[in-house]
């Protein structure tokens, strides 16, 4: 580590033009980074969709284990997934960032790098942000616009009553290998799920495009908080089967499938960054298509009902307990 | 203070739905807050500006000395600013925001309602954001979009050789107000111009449906630090007069115009949040017009040269040392 390479001794406008060069301009960007605001026009008859997401060191990242590269790619990955989760088609981000002066500029090179690697896979362009100090701990902001037509916007709030509920991939890898991180491991599946999530977006884009879903949310927080925000916004309720929540096999060889850990991280881990969609039963057989044609592995886990509540049953159909619920910032331990 | 009135005791949702209740619906909102993202519609043919800014506790606002609601106002009013500059009108705002778990909600309270205050009174409105746990200190990070016609968009680059050199307002009573905070003053003209300025975004608007402009920036950094911005940007230089720089009363009541420090809080301080821009001679009777029709107050403080240097002279016509820089978020002290 050399002494200098600091932000301190490359100084504010330094770091944003060692950022803006490497980001190319995209399609769309009228004026990129440099000047009082970023310019950007939608595709013709699109809306603009947009989300923000804040990552704050020591809260959502420890670079302890999680490595700057990773860091990018997962703080772009997340708020893509958002995206995706309407159905939309990423275009562009700004990134804000509050640095303490002393952090390495290795670091933020190889962390820039990484997001400007998943930035590039997903078509999308860097065009602003805000860069300042901190006093002691690092925090990203990170917005991602994308856009739709608006008859094609899939919502959360279109669940009815008989849609079976669906899943893209599967579920509880990353809280899992969050746990195996902090145990001292350093890769394998569980842990790349953690540290490099990868953001459903030719399937929501997919999805949408074909008109399939009456709802859908990327999981975050958790199945079952993430499928709650669902049936709230729909005023419906769901009735999960336990025994068809999809599990990777690095997860059943971690933990027996029926255990109560088991159950709790598939059923309350997040940040698995799938898509979690309802879909009515007329159009069961076109999304088994636009699955296949994507490759993507797909699992119908239960059905949305009337009745507003939220139930899981085990394979014998008996009502399993259900104490965990999702990750909240603020609940504290 | 309620002991139970913790962000802690209403949990993550339950402050989202918070600040959900205060945002009315605004123009051009599809979908705002409760979906994995907002969607909005630019008006007809206009482009989207976007700009975002962060401010960290301890580094951008002190509680000590700032209220909360001013920080709201605040907040939102530098975003707006940055969309004044570009000659557009702010329509949609997003807050992230990470919080202590232990904060006052009267705090949050009083923040967002200024913040809402000031969004209402330019007609924007909060479509999204996020919300999140900090180990210690509060951040806020806000991103405003906008919008304008493509060909009326104010860019930094456009300054060329004997266009007059523009400024609304007055200078250096933000950086004298923030002396003044530090030292124990709590109202006060000054005071009011460092805590809650007033974003110039009717005179922006105004400016750039006239086509008056030929380059434009808000005042945040600093006199020299902004305009050097636009003479990098437009590969130009500038020779400013000392003696036409506009200064209030009330600063030139706290200090001699003339002294040193005057000059440097003049030059260097920064927060004006006022608009410097360059304007072609041909033009200069109908800026006169519009900012009359306005109400606001224009110096023309210097001229853009061929030469790429900025100067600055006394009323002698002697050049002054400049050894004064705007604020560097990594230089340190």
């Amino acid at each position: 580590m050399r002494h200098d390479a600091t932000l301190k001794s490359l100084g504010e406008f330094g770091f944003i033009d060692r950022i803006a060069r490497r980001a190319p301009d995209g399609s769309g960007v009228v004026l990129g980074i440099g000047d009082d605001a970023a310019a950007v026009a939608p595709s013709a008859g699109n809306l603009t969709l947009i989300t923000t997401d804040m990552l704050v060191e020591g809260i959502h990242f420890d670079l302890a284990f999680c490595d700057a590269f990773s860091l990018g790619r997962k703080a772009l990955s997340v708020n893509l997934s958002d995206i995706a989760a309407m159905g939309g088609t990423p275009r562009h981000a700004l990134l804000s960032l509050a640095v303490p002066p002393s952090v390495d500029l290795a670091l933020l090179d190889d962390m820039l790098q990484g997001m400007m690697q998943r930035a590039a896979e997903f078509g999308v362009s860097l065009i602003g942000g805000d860069t300042c100090s901190s006093p002691d701990r690092m925090v990203l902001s990170l917005t991602v616009l994308g856009e739709q037509l608006p008859e094609r916007i899939v919502r959360r709030s279109g669940a009815c009553p008989g849609d079976a509920v669906c899943v893209t991939g599967t579920l509880g890898d990353s809280a899992l290998g969050l746990q195996l991180l902090k145990k001292g491991d350093r890769d394998g599946f569980l842990i790349a799920r953690h540290l490099d999530p990868t953001p459903r977006v030719r399937e929501g884009r997919a999805l949408a495009d074909a008109a399939l879903p009456s709802a859908m949310i990327d999981l975050s927080d958790g199945l079952l908080a993430d499928l709650q925000h669902i049936l709230d916004s729909s005023s419906v309720g769901a009735r999960l089967r336990m025994a068809d929540i999809p599990l990777s096999p690095a997860f059943r060889e971690k933990l027996p499938a029926m255990s109560e850990e088991a159950r709790c991280l598939a059923l309350s881990g997040g940040e698995d960054y799938e898509l979690l969609f309802s879909v009515p039963p007329s159009r069961m057989s076109a999304l088994r298509s636009v699955m296949q044609e994507t490759g993507t592995p797909l699992a119908v886990i239960g059905v949305i009902t009337e009745t507003k509540r939220l139930a899981v049953a085990d394979a014998d159909g008996i009502e399993l307990p259900l104490q965990t619920k999702g990750f909240d910032h603020f609940a504290g331990s």
